[in-house]
């Protein structure tokens, strides 16, 4: 039986590559074209090296494909998509834009007027763990930005339940990578090693995706956000500490009460292969290439605030690894396939 | 005229040998005895290469000292730092162990019943900024610990201006060389490379400090923090974030608030040569290996909560170059003596 | 039909997790039985966050099984292995207590006398790109180490066409996982981040064994090699450099010699499946998490001297991935089952 | 009285800024004047925050000064430094400008006929350690470069006393900052992190140097030097690794030979400030912001061949810091002003 001819538009930015590598062992899928830019013509294996398995050239336009990511920045991603779709090929793509349901939006956060607002109530958001169903029957999905995928499940269970004020702060510290492969003094080695630093506190654009999300979660309660992201020197991984105050009597005291978290977190989680809860603080390190989110859910020294911390790999659960889930429901594959690698540790 | 002569208890952790390394080049004091327990009878040059210049043997016992620093870890501190005192030596203790005024504290969070209470009451809490003519008076000083002196300098102003609800968190993000020279698997390279985790979430050692010294600040209205440490994969430097939700009408929307924020905290450190505040998201790069404290007060997005984000490096002002800083008002030198260089970048 | 079952011999090292998340995912094996003396009792995954996939206790004696990898130190594995192979059990061990043909070598390098020489015979050098038929054939295999699988699969085509004096240099640059688990000061973050140094300038034990290979594979000139290891601040990876020069004649001058070595080198591996012959530069980030050597045969820019580079992951092909290409071998399964995965980039 | 007034070329780079930083706290000179082409008009301290404490705007030409450092790329720094020196200037030039004496290497080595082939007679090669006197009457020093520094210094003893056969290697390991502040993707943190490769096996432009120096350091024997630099993932340092065979009969077999080597390396080093002489192997780390270059000789295993390991910070010993020393040469300023500093440890 012909397997599945999948397409990677843009295969030469970080979310392309690695989409690349973790499609090059999925059973039920195969790679036949990949485009890029700057690098069309070439050969895979000689821009990326790991990638020589995979036997392809890089062209400048797509193939004919059964299915396609796209890894475009964004604007250029709709572009691109927006004329797949039309021609009735299902897309996840990994870029923002289909993932705001508000137009009005693109403007004010991207810089662009959205050009088929239409597809914006059409297209899925890609997070499993909340629209399953949605996304098995959706042509189009938007693959979602790494700090709201560690943020929302991190926070889902708790708003969902009515747990906690609606006060937010989500502080999140990302390796490098999430800043993708184009060069800039932020990413430059020297500049970089060896420091920590806040960037964006003017408004990152994931906030927008956040606050969308984590409303649809708590309607009765519309949240009010403050995130803040933090660039720290390693290359992949992500790790979002999420603040908000316990709404009162709402958990038992001390000990109980993270037992009850515990309890609530893992039976909102039962049953999805990605999502660990554990009850220890986590590890980036312990997501390392794989598409795990792992979430610890407790509360502060003094008991008031709720605490959790998630963490995921930026490039895998945070983007490729995720579209790879999506495309397996939208194709009526097991959700897992091809994505059982365990973390590389140390 | 005969240069003051200094002792360093314990030379042989991260804190110790940064004191040494700084003095060196002091142009006002002299070491003249440095201690150690495991390395005693070995030269200092030996074990520390880059303090070969300092022609010193480690010694088990102090040699007689005009002034002495102890880099010992809590409850051994206080054990050697008693005597002295009470023999009449300046000393700066860098160890917690009496940074906190209530006796009572120390078993719940040390583990040890305070050897001698009296002397809480004598000794004063080393922050520069906060204390600095009781300091100049002192004989002894409780050097802050490197996490407090970042949250502190955050808040202070604002605290103190009645700026802010007091319900504060903050999370921080250490490099490792914090976690001192003492073996541990959460120090081990392969570990923490490549990784990043929160720690200490049952309640860290520095949040008495932190809360005992807001209060003081902010008397009115007595502070709930919450304080989440992360470890990130990088030797020196500590960043903090710290959110409150700001007082409604305390300061006015937009940039114009951004503004006044800069303007309250550019006049609360008026004149104090550590404390550098800035208009620009900083990095803990710009501190490294100097005594400088980096704040950033700004507002969020939706402008109704203060963000301030402060960093430093954590051997420096937040333990050895703070302790000099103590010393050399103790010793009525000028403040900065001894500590004019600049951060090494990159 | 039921699968091998597999046993780790304390698993509990960098070596014993890598080996058990790899053959987590090799679909002809099954790990049933895995070891270790600190940790005996607890859950694998509970140690392991990553490896919670596989539900195993961690036991203080090896279960029944079909196949043994020992990730033991020296002396200790060999204590442990030769019951078992005396038994009638197939074992890679991936210490050095059969690497070694030598018995007298043992308390020279080793400092303790062989307890089964005789099993020295028996024993064969798991680099299947030297042994391959032998390895299929055998009941116990010594895995090589790290630096000598780099050095020996880089130099072996050019000693073998007798293109080289024996006068050798490798120069080799690890990652700090080499260093195992086990807690040093060497080994700790803030020590070795920030730092390259060289070490056992005295002699370090993979010399020996590097010798050994290179002169069966140069039987007619002895080789002289000064071998020189050095640490760098990453986790994963070996980069060796190796240097020789040229027999006059045997190559032509410039770039066609670069050819000829190009052809050399790719013709004595063809067919085999981890090792890369390339034509630039190699970078170890292409081998992180694989089993992949990659060599680069070339000159010096002088054009007298052969300069090769290889580089592998010092827990795969320097350690886990080799040990498992070997069981598959001596299990007649495909020498790549459970070691397709590619490299994880960036 | 005056200080002297010092200009600095292209201040922003990383060359720059390090002689920025050291100068800042040099007693006998002042910085008037940096200049600098993207950022001319903007304050020093606005591009780079450390350096705030310099009070100086970015120009575009250099103001009047009594001595001028040339920070500038090859080729470029030839053309603003021939007229300063030419109207009287005495310069220190940090390019490879004025390093090499044959005119016919720059077409070669660096792609431009060389403007004033009758300076590089003029030029004294700004090594205190081979140059002394020299550079303390000249107009015009080329300032080594970090590779060149690391290896001439390693192998100027054995050289000069005739020890060792004149077929060289030198396999050298550097942070990232030697590649500088340009942005390229071989210094993309992502792309550096977690790698170690080697580069420019074609030939590196620090060879001619290497060869020149050394051969004069040995103008009997003509030297044949294999050089390869390797990048490491760290942001400061070099260490070299030299290896050459001992001639027969020049050192006694053993540790006897090796404590020769230790008596004639220290002898040769006797009295000057900056290179240390050590018995064990060097850190980088131990030369952290600092103008040491640490040196370890010894033999290798075998003890036929001689193994020099020398290690320095590129940008200080490797390129600000020596330039410095240069200028308090020419000067007459003792040796080691401004350049007293420990090395940042841990």
């Amino acid at each position: 039986m012909r397997r599945t001819r999948v397409g990677i538009i843009n295969v030469t930015g970080y979310a392309g590559v690695e989409l690349a590598r973790l499609l090059y062992q999925h059973p039920g899928v195969e790679v036949t074209s990949v485009t890029g830019r700057s690098a069309a013509g070439q050969k895979l294996g000689k821009v990326f090296p790991h990638l020589a398995g995979l036997d392809l050239i890089i062209q400048a336009e797509l193939g004919e494909v059964d299915f396609a990511f796209s890894a475009l920045p964004h604007k250029e991603s709709a572009r691109e998509v927006i004329p797949l779709v039309r021609g009735g090929l299902k897309v996840v793509d990994i870029s923002a834009d289909f993932r705001l349901k508000d137009p009005a939006a693109y403007p004010t956060w991207y810089g662009f007027t959205h050009p088929a607002p239409e597809l914006l109530a059409l297209a899925v958001f890609g997070l499993t763990e909340l629209y399953h169903s949605q996304i098995a029957a959706a042509q189009l999905v938007a693959n979602p930005g790494c700090y709201p995928t560690s943020a929302i499940l991190a926070l889902a269970p708790a708003l969902r339940a009515g747990l906690i004020e609606p006060d937010i702060v989500i502080d999140s510290k990302s390796g490098v990578s999430g800043a993708g492969r184009t060069l800039s003094l932020g990413t430059h080695y020297s500049e970089v090693n060896e420091d920590v630093s806040a960037y964006a506190l003017e408004g990152h654009r994931h906030l927008p995706e956040i606050v969308q999300e984590l409303n649809l979660l708590s309607p009765k309660s519309p949240v009010r956000v403050t995130f803040i992201p933090h660039l720290i020197p390693m290359t992949r991984g992500i790790l979002s500490t999420c603040y908000a105050n316990l709404r009162p009597g709402k958990i038992a005291p001390g000990k109980k009460g993270k037992d009850e978290l515990m309890t609530l977190y893992s039976g909102f989680y039962r049953g999805m292969p990605f999502v660990k809860v554990v009850d220890v603080s986590p590890h980036t390190k312990h997501t390392y290439g794989n598409n795990d989110c792992i979430i610890y859910p407790t509360t502060d020294y003094g008991g008031e605030k709720l605490v959790v911390i998630s963490c995921l790999d930026n490039l895998v659960k945070g983007a490729a690894g995720q579209a790879i889930e999506n495309m397996n429901l939208m194709l009526s594959l097991p959700e897992t396939t091809g994505l059982e690698a365990l973390a590389v540790y140390p």
